[in-house]
């Protein structure tokens, strides 16, 4: 994955530079934000047994984009297909999103190792117990979160987590918390956002009387819902559903969502830019 | 079509009156808000040559539900199936939605007559021609729109109106003007309300990178984008929409949900209640 | 629940005997069907403490309704709200279905008890366990599947059970088994019937080149996937889709329509006219 | 537009020789069929004035690639991005599709040039009138439709037509005209095939009791609806629905589906492998 300031070439040059290495492109995306001026490209390679590792591939890409990675908003990765990030799921008191990841997770869908979960809720544990997943239960008091969020982040300093997943866990992320893992840290929003913004979205949605309602993947930064979207879901409703009922309903479009837009960030297929996301499908 | 405060064995006393008139239900549909203890009732009839005509009917159960009707937010109306409601379009530059009702129209599809079409941009004539349906272009300078609204309704009441479609016709309505046809006039906003209230929604969609775009059938109210809604639509884009795409795009979703709202309107299937609308489709 | 032959007067009549015997409609549905001359209703009622019972109100409209009933193709059906039928779920190897129908169900999303659980593959156990829900390994060898049925069919007396679902169960069924469940055995076909019928339909859908694949919710009935459909998912699929991937983006669509339309059957929404079904959502 | 048998280094080989002739790629999308083992690629490019024109590109390609073009099912296309095929529409009695291709045409949304209209039915020549495009009526007699057919060919020779529209054209095409616009002549079926293939497919739709009734947009080959299909879309649907409500809601399927696939195909985006297609959106 390639993300950079926009310039004539950069394609034949990249391409150049792989190919020199020994590496085939199997699969490529890319795409050139008009007014940005910023150019994001992805490629999937292959290389012969005992040729070029992923380390000399960015190695080699990296003195030859010299130039163009000097640049801010730069930026180059590049990882072996068989990478697996590892994975804390952050959960209160609701299951339906947690369980989804997990059993997306177990019958092979999402390419990472989840390795704890983490929730303010006990009864949450047996959950984890059916996939065999280490539980940690860390409580939310009314007057102490700091402490509380400080007990995460040691966690996910123990697990040397790479990537953080808010499966419905209903707590506003401290900004420093927010900062310290932007970009590898998801969230499913309970509503089509910017729809809907702050409590009890689907309140809110049964009140307005809207005619869908849907939920919102996408990366956790400072700012309480406004951080880069990267997949949105929505159903079909009407006069007949009560609140409780869009919550049900609801519950569809937030697994869907967020398993989805969980397997795109593990695959590599989507770039943050500002507060919008190149997503490669 | 009955709305009225709900209480116990509405269901019969309706359906008994329905049948001693000789009307025979062929298509009921009811709905009562548990939250509001409100009643919504939806029948079709049909009668026997010589009987019972739209007005008697109405008489009769205006009549037997005397005590029901009488109370506030109470509302009872009887049309007959052949009823055509007089229908003005109105319309700025943009002309999908306007060929689209139109065309709709044309092909029989809503049981309307389209009687005139009024726009503020010439050249808005050529579709209304096509159509045979009468035009009038009413400019609305930017220092003197009150009397261009004023020329509008007095148009309006010459063709004796009973429902009014703005047709992405892009003015802000004034109060007097909404409120001289509440529930009577349907507008088309372009976007999935109530994201993206006000100017230029699809370039604010493009700003905030939704994954979605979409479009609102609402009834004008005095609050701007806040009147009861009757149907939406989305589509879903990508990172390489602009948004000119998402205007593109956008249409189809426009022309959609105004269509098939205005067809729900029609067909008196649509209840007002608050803000939120009962649609029995 | 009433489907009966259509004739003039039947909503009141039917209203005006729940009416007499204390029971006030809280929702109601109906249709009929113009080309059958068929009438379907289903109304949600309640009555005071102490007043009609279900097996009363029961009998009072069959007394009342006694030459409506007495017509072939007409069928009666008074439930409690809170009857909730005995479900057993038959899998085989895949577990999403099975995993997705006993979530929802421990949600509280499905008016049922889940009694048990049978699979001709043994590792399902483990997935039963999760949901405390007795499980029976059954085999269907190759050569003597008779005898495998019949032990499924005596775990379904055993178990007195009221409705069965295959959860991908992957065995075809008899026609004996299937007859013998009319109307109270449900299954998820991997495709959005009639597309594809027969076996590995997301293999003839990628060779066929579709732009979307689904899933079928239907009733079994001794034509192999012809039975009446109760509900149908689909999903955007693209020429990037191996067959794997529609089976993994399928899977989406069979749990989705599976839970949908197993829900609209345990709250006696589904009425069967000949092979279509009438639903009211 | 490349599309050629995959091995190592394509990707490498055709960027560093579009760099070599100035040509600057602004867009790319690749795709390798692993079952196939075929490549395709789409490339963007600009080139600065007095560059390299759209044929000297195409007469260097062709040079550096010439081992590959020369392979069987290889094929090479190169474009200016201001190029407009010119289009033929056929119509029969339906106007629905004809005026949605029409109407977004004038809006600018097609890049093309239609340059006739050819109907079996005289009333069609109102709505080419509203877009000033020509209009010739041709008769099927049922007895005698070679001769009709000779002249429809005659007449896409005369306009020398780029692409064919079949906009609801229900006239069975004999083989061998099939196979004389291989690739460039594109239809619209009123069903999601393969479901349904045959006459009347909405009744058939019907008949089955499913839940959702869609559109395709397909190349026409000479075997009847099995053609590649370029894009679907489907809408849901319920008991109400007659048949000819199934007509009313699947038009706006065909009109959707029918001009998204035809975008598609003129803006190059789309290639044809077998009977599947390799679609960049």
């Amino acid at each position: 994955m390639l993300s950079c300031p926009d310039r004539k070439g950069i394609v034949a040059e990249v391409s150049g530079l792989l190919a020199r290495q020994g590496a085939n492109v199997t699969a490529a995306a890319q795409f050139s934000d008009p007014a940005l001026r910023h150019f994001f490209v992805r490629y999937e390679v292959e290389t012969a047994a005992g040729e070029a590792s992923a380390e000399s591939l960015e190695r080699g890409l990296a003195e030859g984009l010299s130039d163009l990675l000097s640049q801010p908003d730069a930026q180059l990765t590049v990882r072996r297909a068989d990478h697996r990030p590892r994975v804390a799921l952050l959960a209160s008191k609701a299951s339906h999103c947690l369980v989804e990841v997990l059993q997306r997770w177990r019958t092979g869908e999402l390419p990472c190792d989840i390795v704890c979960v983490v929730a303010n809720h006990p009864h949450i544990e047996e959950f984890a117990g059916w996939f065999k997943v280490p539980f940690h239960h860390v409580p939310f008091p009314p007057g102490d979160k700091a402490a509380s969020f400080d007990r995460v982040e040691a966690l996910l300093k123990e697990y040397a987590i790479d990537v953080t997943v808010l499966a419905r866990f209903m707590q506003i992320i401290p900004d420093a918390f927010a900062e310290a893992h932007v970009g590898r840290m998801i969230n499913i929003h309970h509503s089509f956002l910017p729809s809907f913004i702050g409590a009890r979205p689907y309140e809110q949605a049964h009140a307005r009387g809207v005619k869908l309602v849907g939920a919102t993947c996408h990366y956790v930064t400072p700012e309480l819902d406004e951080g880069p979207i990267i997949d949105q879901e929505v159903v079909r409703i009407s006069h007949r559903d009560t609140p409780a009922d869009l919550r049900r309903k609801g519950r569809i479009c937030e697994r869907e969502a967020l398993a989805r837009g969980l397997r795109l960030h593990l695959e590599d297929r989507v770039f943050v830019h500002g507060n919008r996301t190149v997503v490669f499908d």
